[in-house]
């Protein structure tokens, strides 16, 4: 039974009546290499810090980081595959908070921990909803590398 | 005189003390095309509506929309080649605020206005300063497509 509804959920998704404050998720695993670090950086934030390990040696970061963008863009990678599953996608409206606590280096391993804070209907949109969840991304010594609070549209179940 | 002075800001930018409230700083223009907002979504964000122009249309975004994290990646290379060009680079530590209030399209033309809400010290850090900017992306019709109040360290000018 259990099994059962855990494939319903894989394939349609939960709607907002399926969360609830306090629910965790966790996801898979991703590595970011250094070849993927200096690439990412050479099309959307050429700083020489993320392209160039001397000068970032001499730089605020010491050593070569990503950009803050390429691990925003991992950390919705490894969402999408965990097992948050909102039915109609993960679509984000916006954060209430964005950091980047520390950088992230060549061969780090990231996974990402959601949790929900809050589940609330839409007063404009009677067939959606709104749920608030922390997320943390976590390196492969457990330190946050990316913490956020965002707000998706969860659908409700169709009546 | 004016002219030496923005060669100079060019060449090693802009310290804490070049920054002042209301400071505002535009950017160049960037388009955004159909086939790099679905190899994006490939790579970090491979959900349908960022993929395909069918099940993008049977969605919350009604036709194909480019992820808000490619958005906010040029968004980033907008603000690099932007003159806002702090001493040591853009280094940002985090946002109070983000968010995506209309979905960016094919082809659409992106644009960013940085405007300066704060300068501060740094209490921990003598060397170095926060300043607090609201960064607007806008598209072809001046409408916003993300909104940030972001905080980045800038160093401060050498004695």
């Amino acid at each position: 039974m259990a099994q059962t509804l855990q494939t319903t959920v894989k394939m349609i998704g939960r709607y907002l009546e399926d969360f609830a404050v306090g629910q965790a998720f966790g996801s898979g695993r991703i590595r970011i290499d250094v070849e993927r670090i200096k690439s990412f950086a050479a099309e959307f934030d050429p700083q020489q810090f993320h392209l160039d390990e001397k000068a970032a040696h001499d730089s605020v970061y010491r050593e070569l980081a990503a950009s803050g963008w390429h691990t925003a863009a991992l950390t919705m990678r490894l969402l999408v595959e965990s097992e948050l599953k909102p039915a109609g996608g993960i679509v984000g409206t916006g954060f209430d908070a964005f950091r980047w606590p520390r950088p992230v280096r060549p061969g780090d391993e990231l996974h990402v921990e959601s949790e929900v804070l809050e589940v609330r209907s839409s007063k404009s949109r009677p067939d959606l909803g709104l749920i608030k969840a922390r997320t943390t991304t976590l390196n492969q010594d457990g330190e946050a590398v990316q913490i956020s609070i965002g707000n998706l549209l969860v659908p409700r179940r169709p009546a």
